[in-house]
């Protein structure tokens, strides 16, 4: 089971009690956080989520909103005492205003971290079930969207069928992943009698800070959920394009386009208290569609 | 009439709804902000505090419970079209980071910062109706503590009195200041005959993160209200002075010391869930002390 947990899903300035954008993805075996504006922490902590259980953090660019929570964090680890080493996939010049301020806090975090820097489009991360790639988006400055997926699932063994075939259990592995079998008399039992196929791996995407770009809806391609940006409602549409951001229907439209099953909206401008309308507008071009609510979790 | 409102009073890790070091300090005319842990920006809004208001910025040192917020209040400050000039009282190192931060971001403030480097003991800004200085304490790191006064009251004029001795309106002003006038006969009449003595200018010290130093006493001599630091409760004084913090009784003693008329005690360890101890012990040493709530203003 995968579940998207929102943390912040408010744009740069904080208001209306929202927070500046930080997603929790939750795997059975691990907490991945997604961008870390100033407040991260508290948050995990106001949701009752365990800052020590995140291995792995991404930050799509380097406006403030999206990572001003990250060095508290750090310290916050360092100061529970983490040993586990953490691994943040970043852009580079980040690296660089992190080792300031350790520097200038005279501090040695206790657990070692891994900095990947994003600096081309692919693979990131390949764990055992799942991987996780980069991808560029446009924004004002350089950002990266980041696209979860999990990996392919084993062929489910159909075992009745199996003992009627009198294939030996040393062979259901490969059976699993989708071999034919030939028994001792050379008959060939095919995969497909035998076993059935898997649920569809579950995938996440998460386009960060974006103007409206058609040629994201190709790299988000039939993903189980994405999320997309609508910092403003659809009359703001030359506001948003001059600030590199997206409106309401621009972001439903790159969803259909995608052909995506679900559709995810937030990081909402300050200027709007009540969020109804993002809704309803977003949902006259892509029905399947939701706000991204703080301490909710949407799962995959 | 001058508050102090405190916005965090937890030490470095976030724990119990309690948030890193921040306190305002209001004044007729100016909002001051004496250090700013992250989620300052938040705190100042769930108090309905205006962060346009802030022309004074203070940070004592650079463990980032003291300045991580810093950042995305001065950004925040940027998104709502601030143009009036912002002082920060700085240690150097964090212009550094700042700019690092700034270019990252591509960002350019609109708004000028004059940046003020702590670098001796001594006046720091002297305003119309009060001067701030700042002192060292002894913390890990160089870390400062400021000393707030208001400017010294015009001694009140007795107008029955001025006029039986007949005084011109003009020489009041000078009468205001201590001078004693001389009338045509060259009769001298006394200053103290004709005005009585102002209140008491108010004053505020603000020792940071500190070890217990009794040198302290004589800094924050006889000031209105100090706040000074009690991370731990008096049985972890060998952990606090490791740590170079301090513990409740040691706090009480510099302020009896200090023949302060009030003490505000913080910065508490999240180790504590409950604060009624920590002003149990300090007031057995000195009576009048006060825990640090977040939200609460402490009037001078």
């Amino acid at each position: 089971m995968f579940g998207l947990t929102i943390l912040g899903n408010n744009s740069a300035l904080p208001a209306h009690d929202r927070h500046p954008t930080a997603q929790l993805l939750t795997t059975p075996e691990h907490l991945l956080l997604f961008d870390c504006g100033e407040g991260t922490q508290m948050q995990l902590a106001r949701y009752k989520i365990r800052r020590s259980k995140i291995n792995y953090i991404f930050i799509s660019h380097l406006h403030g909103d999206h990572y001003f929570g990250l060095p508290g964090l750090l310290n916050s680890m360092g100061l529970q005492g983490r040993t586990q080493e953490l691994h943040l996939f970043i852009p580079e010049k980040l690296k660089a205003i992190l080792d300031l301020q350790f520097e200038a806090a005279n501090a040695v975090l206790p657990f070692k971290i891994h900095y990947h820097f994003l600096a081309e489009e692919g693979l990131l991360l390949d764990e055992k079930k799942f991987k996780v790639s980069c991808f560029k988006v446009q924004h004002r400055i350089e950002c990266w969207g980041f696209l979860f997926t999990e990996k392919k699932h084993p062929r489910k063994i159909l075992p009745d069928e199996c003992i009627q075939y009198d294939i030996p259990a040393a062979f259901y592995e490969r059976l699993q992943h989708g071999e034919d079998f030939t028994n001792k008399e050379g008959e060939l039992i095919k995969n497909e009698w035998v076993t059935k196929a898997a649920t569809l791996p579950k995938s996440y995407a998460y386009s960060a800070d974006t103007i409206y770009d058609e040629s994201l809806a190709d790299v988000v391609k039939d993903v189980h959920l994405l999320f997309h940006e609508t910092t403003y409602l659809q009359d703001e549409e030359e506001r948003a394009a001059a600030r590199f951001h997206s409106t309401t229907k621009q972001a439903a439209m790159i969803a259909r386009k995608a052909n995506v099953k679900r559709l995810l909206i937030g990081h909402f401008s300050s200027r709007y208290d009540v969020l109804d309308e993002f809704e309803k507008e977003a949902k006259e071009v892509f029905e399947n569609c939701e706000l991204a609510i703080e301490g909710v979790t949407y799962l995959l």
